[in-house]
């Protein structure tokens, strides 16, 4: 079964997005755990980011360079960090969480509710900024 | 001043080391989540990782896939996670942590404690699976 991101990919799941190319794809998270959480994900449905070939995962991580740039400029944030966890989800993702705080990258906290006015006021600042 | 990872890359604090190249260096985190929890560091003290240009990023990025391999190898778990916060060290690293489940990457836990010999047992195991 496909999952939810390659959905995402061909469109039969609506996503707030950031940036796409042939491989890749940035998306807003639809379960931020801070304004301007976004997700980096290789178009290939593969498990785990260690299981790319290194081709793939070079130029998964050079996209996001590109988004975090973007970011970085668009959210006031002190610095964006990167997470990959991927327990939940099987195919691959980067988080990339505008930081003001250790705590804002504890995948344990709440998630923001966000409303999708606000949603899409995120993705055009980033975009923007892009 | 120079940052404590400086310092370890000239040698004048101890680290169990992973690997090096002229560029970058890996080393166990002194402070681990798990067992097997290594930092993968550039040697030019840059604060943040989206401020390294994108060549010395990207070759950060390459320098730890090899690593993540090796742990993936080395140390039992399901997978190798990644985080980069940096709020604290001001000088670029990158956490690769062996992942078995979302708990193990929670920055909040408390740190093990492993003594020497079991520090040096975990850097060998990783280093022999390089």
């Amino acid at each position: 079964m496909a999952s939810i991101f390659t959905k995402i990919i061909n469109g039969e799941i609506p996503s707030y997005k950031i940036a796409e190319n042939d491989q890749y794809i940035a998306i807003l998270d639809a379960f931020p755990l801070v304004e301007g959480h976004v997700l980096v994900i290789p178009k290939q449905e593969v498990d785990k980011i260690f299981d790319l070939d290194k081709t793939t995962y070079s130029g998964l991580m050079d996209f996001a360079y590109d988004i975090a740039q973007a970011i970085e400029k668009a959210i006031p944030c002190l610095r964006v960090g990167i997470a990959v966890v991927g327990l939940e989800v099987p195919h691959v993702h980067l988080h990339l969480v505008p930081l003001n705080s250790i705590d804002d990258i504890n995948f344990k906290n709440p998630k923001l509710q966000l409303d999708s006015d606000q949603m899409s006021r995120v993705a055009e600042k980033i975009k923007s900024s892009l």
